[in-house]
């Protein structure tokens, strides 16, 4: 049951199309009387020199104070001395773990039934070090850096959301058989809070093969757990095979408790401000936060109306095949709620 | 025309079921009258110093010698102190483009129709440099080497290959917002060449997204060349859209025109000397050979053959949903010519 004083969140509402779906998550929010008052925050117009990006320092206490966040999409300006407002957010707040969850949406036909996946990424390391030297003329390397400690957290993160949400079994993906340090770390890691859980099923599987199994039957996996760049690849796979990421929600979990929920498309500045995006992806990444939060009644409630509202198919956005729309859409959503 | 002098080639039967779907390969390369003297080599019992694995020393130097030949799957024997085989002929032959043609098998349905993708993959840099290390207790890095030289000659081979099997375009795949400067040199080795095929259309594809399209819609994409690990994961991806890597074919192309084509599936212990085994793979990379070698009709007769008897479906495997033992889908093959 929802607490009596609201809870406060931090909201990006990001560029692009962002404004218009966060209002859409605001309207229906609000519509189902979900206990939060939204703290709003836009990128900056120019680099704050704390953060060393276009994200303001005041933005990145928001999260920390409220520890709970929904963003939208953020196009990271072009030029050089600043960092990528999305690396910026998961360094500053030390976002470790990215969930994502995607399921077949009900009446929406893809080419796969009943997909039911969690993918959780490690989020600030691997292959996004951000290392990288020229050796000689022509010659440069990257490093891919794996910890113990980053390692253990995101297995242990992958685990206890298992166990929380019922699921059967953890993959740990991997390419071992070709970087035995940096992979066998992160499998090592793995096996160690496997063995905590043994209630949980737990399997390796070797990137390619994971990608080849996922096309093929994707029923085959349960919740994957990996390194931050398979993390990256594979979670927009398992997006594709239910739609894209126009429909799947994403949350970034940090330390402390600290959850950043995000919609991972594009801004899509072609069609921002005309009233045609689909708010789907923020809104069910909005439900994420509040699951989070442990608003389950809500969650479940906002979700059934968005399910809903895409299976009766009489309102849906364009990028669906529809007509709709984006505040078409959210109407369509508050009627169902 | 076919050459009156036989061309000798080198045969790696391999292991487990290798034997078995090698032995289909002669018996209808023979049928079909294929000047092929086949060379055959075996994986040795022992570590050859000269190679630092079971691969002996001799067998390499007769792919050296014929510049031809086709391996089946070789299962690395477990343990220290010894390279994997496919890695040791990777380095030591300079195999340094991979080809993987994916197409839909015409009478085989899987969820996509007419896919007809080839993934050139770069086999010899990048996260398969084998260099790692542990930096302190907990922390390892391994290095990924993107070099100007290996990049252009990948590149240089995606172009020609494009231009020579008549296709439209070339997609260079890559991670470059986030690994800048390897990356980015691989980029910017393909948008020199690109430069030199105004007739091919070029584009850059970042990684995750082009996992996204591919599985919502692979016609999206044509030729598609990139980095070694990412061709790895996107070369199995789309063996999976066509229905595995148990029906596609692979060709290594090394220095010097040396081409190896190789069934890139397991050794499949379990069924091995059962007549179980699909030699599909193999026999398709066979036919690579043959258009390598500038047999094109007898590639066609024999590709035509393979393809005709899956798609009348009388005579299938036990993976592909058959009853037909090793030996009856060859001799349909065989009856196909
Ligand atoms: C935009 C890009 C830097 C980012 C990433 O690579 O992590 C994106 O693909 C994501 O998954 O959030
Ligand atoms: C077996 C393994 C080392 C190999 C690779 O990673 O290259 C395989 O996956 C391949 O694609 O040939």
């Amino acid at each position: 049951s929802a607490p009596s004083t609201p809870i406060r969140a931090t909201l990006f509402p990001g560029d692009g199309i962002g404004p218009e779906i966060a209002e859409s998550v605001k309207q229906i929010f609000k519509a189902a009387e979900v206990p939060i008052e939204w703290e709003e925050h836009y990128v900056g117009t120019e680099i704050d020199p704390r953060t060393q990006s276009f994200l303001t320092w005041e933005s990145l206490e928001s999260v920390r104070k409220n520890r709970v966040g929904l963003k939208g999409p953020m196009a990271t300006p072009i030029g050089k001395g600043h960092r990528s407002l999305n690396l910026t957010l998961r360094k500053e707040l030390n976002l470790y773990a990215n969930v994502r969850p995607c399921y077949s949406l009900p009446g929406y036909k893809t080419r796969y039934d009943n997909v039911n996946l969690i993918t959780i990424r490690e989020n600030t390391e691997g292959e996004y070090s951000g290392l990288e030297h020229q050796v000689v003329r022509g010659v440069v390397e990257s490093l891919k850096v794996i910890t113990r400690q980053a390692s253990l957290r995101v297995a242990e993160y992958a685990f206890h959301y298992a166990k929380a949400h019922g699921r059967e079994r953890v993959s740990a993906i991997h390419k071992a058989n070709i970087m035995q340090k940096t992979d066998g770390l992160f499998l090592k890691c793995c096996r160690e809070v496997a063995e905590k859980y043994p209630e949980i099923k737990y399997e390796e599987v070797v990137i390619d093969n994971c990608c080849m199994m996922l096309v093929k039957n994707p029923g085959l996996f349960d919740v994957l757990v990996m390194p931050n760049l398979y993390g990256d690849i594979i979670s927009d796979l398992c997006a594709g095979l239910v739609g894209g990421l126009g429909l799947t929600p994403s949350c970034n979990i940090g330390e402390g408790g600290i959850a950043l929920a995000e919609a991972v498309h594009g801004s899509a500045p072609d069609i921002a401000g005309k009233n045609l995006a689909n708010p789907t992806a923020l809104l069910l990444s909005g439900v994420s936060m509040l699951r989070h939060l442990d608003l389950h009644d809500k969650a479940d409630q906002i979700q059934d109306a968005i399910l809903n509202t895409i299976a009766e198919g009489k309102y849906r956005t364009a990028d669906l095949g529809g007509k709709a729309k984006t505040t078409e859409f959210t109407n369509a959503i508050i009627d169902h709620l």
